[in-house]
């Protein structure tokens, strides 16, 4: 059974949003995509470090579509793994946690790996919104679509939009 | 520069001890190595879910030892990484990591691994004071002397005793 690695940030959590909304509670407008396109969210929001380290910041994202459905019917076939950064932001490992537990329950601990670099990693197919990530894996390597990565070159990597479009590659 | 997973209870953290500590104070008795030997610690107390549950039970642990100077040393010649299956407990998430802040601050948070099973890691070399852990791995594996491995065969890896005799052997 070949085995595959999934990012959680921007690729199942939709951390995204969480620093959309809280930029637009700071300042009172809402960005756009393409106002922080191609820049990554340390850069694209002023106090992206602030928000990072605020509670509830992981354990109150949202959702990204359709990944539940895809990543279910997936571990049917493949051995999921959720691999996350979480080392850089302890506060984040109880929140990470919790959150899998709630909206991925078939998901057991057992699958669960938080950590700092992901070059310790091993994995047949990886999926990441990081080129950074991706680019110590032997495995097929996917980058998801995410604003910052929008100009991203992926020679090295086969970009994917969506989960629905995991689905059509991976089932 | 080659990779070394390094394994964190029972290899970098003394948890035998805390097992021995916390069934003396409910038990008015302290039970010796020898009581305990090839057992594995949840059988050999029989409150040892309790305990593991119980707050501070990582955060306290001693540090085994040698370890400290050991691995300060090895990481001048090794990529080392601290590989510590926490998932089953998420309470120990947030103390482990503290421990490892506390007891090896020259670890930096990029290095640390918190995980379920370990079939995702990838290292030249694992030490590890549990088979279970080390048969899953490809490279060089050795296998830290613990009371509950005491009588473990362990021809597909190398058995050692104290931190002094990996140092011998790798530094």
């Amino acid at each position: 059974m070949k085995t595959i690695a999934v990012d959680m940030d921007g690729v199942l959590a939709n951390v995204f949003e969480q620093y959309l909304a809280l930029d637009e509670k700071h300042t009172g407008r809402r960005k756009s995509a393409e106002d922080v396109r191609v820049i990554p969210e340390m850069e694209a929001f002023a106090r992206a470090r602030e928000y990072v380290l605020s509670s509830g910041f992981f354990r109150n994202a949202p959702v990204i579509r359709d990944s539940q459905n895809v990543l279910c019917r997936l571990q049917q076939v493949y051995d999921v793994y959720i691999i996350s950064s979480a080392m850089e932001y302890p506060n984040s490992l109880a929140e990470k946690y919790e959150w899998l537990q709630e909206h991925f329950p078939f998901i057991s601990w057992q699958k669960m790996v938080f950590c700092g670099s992901k070059r310790i990693i091993r994995a047949d197919i990886v999926i990441d919104d990081h080129t950074k990530n991706l680019d110590c894996f032997l495995g097929v390597t996917y980058l998801f679509s995410a604003p910052h990565n929008h100009f991203v070159s992926s020679e090295k990597h086969i970009r994917v939009h969506s989960w629905s479009e995991v689905a059509e590659i991976l089932l």
